[in-house]
């Protein structure tokens, strides 16, 4: 299968996303990086990946803005679901009629917010060719050949890295990606968005069932970051180790494999397990969650636990750990955000 | 019904225990304070009542030491149950053959608790007998007429009251008592420490069922003492009005419910209701755990979250929201008190 080609845009290029178009940007590929905080550090120094599969240095094109980069061939997403409402702003400027997007995003919903909200920008674009442009005579725009649905790829990134600074990226563990379109089973073009990592170094599978991938990465998510957040700042760690907590672990991951026959999606109870084992070796790991909690940050409490608790109650199946912890986490969340604005 | 006549020692004499043992005073019976933090004050002017129901003042014999108590006729305690290790230390010194105990602390377990530690002072006073006095040929102690258990009474108090310093207390609503036996039904004594409560102006009820009283009690101290804890600070309004963590609250409610079974306890579901309503009329109250919490001092985990969990568990009963709570709560008590050990 030959690699995707073309133009690739990076919005939201931080810690994850960041670090998978550094890749790719080594390899040769075409990527265009959107930043904000990275921006001016990026744009002097470049970008320094501290890896350890390898260190090393590339100076791509860096924008402020979107307007700035035209449009593009593929978007891969990668700001934080509580940022999802700039989904219209940051996408309207980049998006031609082929574009396809690819979100890393953490947890659920997110795919059908981003055809949610192509749609409207489809229509708002059909609307102002219409209103500015046909009065003068000119032919109309042609359809796009893509249903907004249709331009949606969603992909999980097992990776641990971090951003000690502008233009500095820290990878320390794993990297691959599991990768489904939003629409329906794999396509040509999936393995070759699979191939276009590969070629970067990057370890992809692809998938048949993006609820599958979505579901069975929160089997981890909910207990650990959630729990991270809710329990006093407790480590991956801390929770297997507290006899009463770890408990609670193994009965949200319970109720997640549960939750997800709401979406059809049927998972082996041994993943659990698996699971387990596969934290056993993480030591004191602090979920993305609990570290932006620790740092102030607003929390992906919807996307992650918020979603996944309204799926599971329109399939009228019980959660109770899972609507427990959301509500706490939403609660702390908005005491912080709440405290933050008073303090300022 | 003639009131209970005695000597009556009032043991952990903060916001609650102090102010009955107050009312007590008032009106006329023998009443001795164990004190701490109050001692001084109390000593030098006296313990001043502010009361919804009229403001008083006393001047009752206290005490830093329950050696210089003597033996008493009834014990009222009223500790910390995150202090009952202390309750051989405070009982032994005021523990004559006949001498009734009444706690009013919090949460299950504590009558179970008094009565193994009366067990144990009993033994060790016969050995004390045995060996020191056996030899000089003096009679053996006579045993006593009371076995541990039957010395044992429960008390569950409806009560808002606060210490706002040494020496005063602030009694803002409510006050009624809940009074059973721990070894069976009510006796001819227990209406006769109901009569005594009535004589100084206090509500008592009288029940055949101490698990019944405390698990009732733990219908709403469960959700809103924990709930307070866990949810970031919050009031029982606040719960009230969170449209998740209600759900929680009520699923709580229904898991206490359910585990009451294991203690032969049946409880009717539409008591949630009643507590649900009786709470919104409560504004912005805070338990007294999330007080605790607030003030740094620890929590009370264990006789209200952590018993009913382990209760549940041995009945086999299913409990995940409450297994939660107590794992949450439980690991933000210790971390507390780590992180004041280091901050010392």
């Amino acid at each position: 299968m030959e690699p995707f080609q073309g133009k690739i845009a990076i919005l939201g290029a931080g810690a994850m996303a960041g670090l998978y178009g550094a890749r790719l940007s080594r390899a040769g590929h075409d990527v265009h990086f959107l930043m904000r905080r990275d921006y001016d550090v990026a744009r002097e120094r470049g970008l320094k990946i501290f890896s350890h599969m390898g260190d090393f240095e590339i100076q791509p094109p860096v924008y402020k803005s979107p307007f700035d980069m035209g449009v593009c061939d593929l978007v891969i997403l990668g700001i934080k679901t509580t940022d999802n409402a700039a989904y219209a702003d940051l996408l309207s400027p980049v998006l031609g009629p082929d574009t396809l997007i690819l979100t890393l995003q953490n947890g659920l919903g997110n795919e059908e917010e981003l055809a949610r909200v192509l749609e409207e920008i489809q229509q708002r674009k059909r609307e102002l060719w219409g209103e500015r442009l046909a009065p003068e005579g000119l032919p109309a725009e042609p359809p796009p050949p893509l249903k907004p649905a249709e331009r949606v790829l969603g992909g999980v990134a097992f990776i641990c890295s971090y951003r000690p600074e502008p233009g500095v990226i820290h990878h320390t563990d794993h990297g691959w990606i599991r990768l489904a379109e939003f629409s329906g089973p794999a396509q040509k073009r999936t393995h070759a968005i699979a191939a276009l990592f590969r070629s970067a170094g990057i370890d992809v599978e692809v998938f048949d069932s993006l609820p599958r991938i979505r579901w069975e990465k929160l089997v981890w998510n909910v207990p650990f970051n959630g729990l991270g957040v809710a329990a006093g700042h407790a480590t991956s760690r801390m929770i297997l180790e507290d006899d009463v907590l770890i408990r609670t672990a193994r009965g949200l991951m319970e109720e997640v494999i549960v939750a997800a026959r709401a979406d059809s999606v049927t998972i082996d109870p041994a993943f659990i397990q698996k699971m387990i084992e596969a934290t056993e070796s993480m030591g004191h790991y602090k979920s993305s969650m609990q570290l932006d909690y620790e740092a102030g940050r607003p929390l992906e409490v919807e996307s992650i636990l918020g979603e996944p608790v309204r799926r599971a109650r329109r399939g009228r199946i019980a959660v109770p750990r899972m609507e427990f912890l959301y509500g706490v986490v939403r609660r702390l969340d908005t005491l912080r955000r709440r405290e933050q604005e008073a303090g300022e």
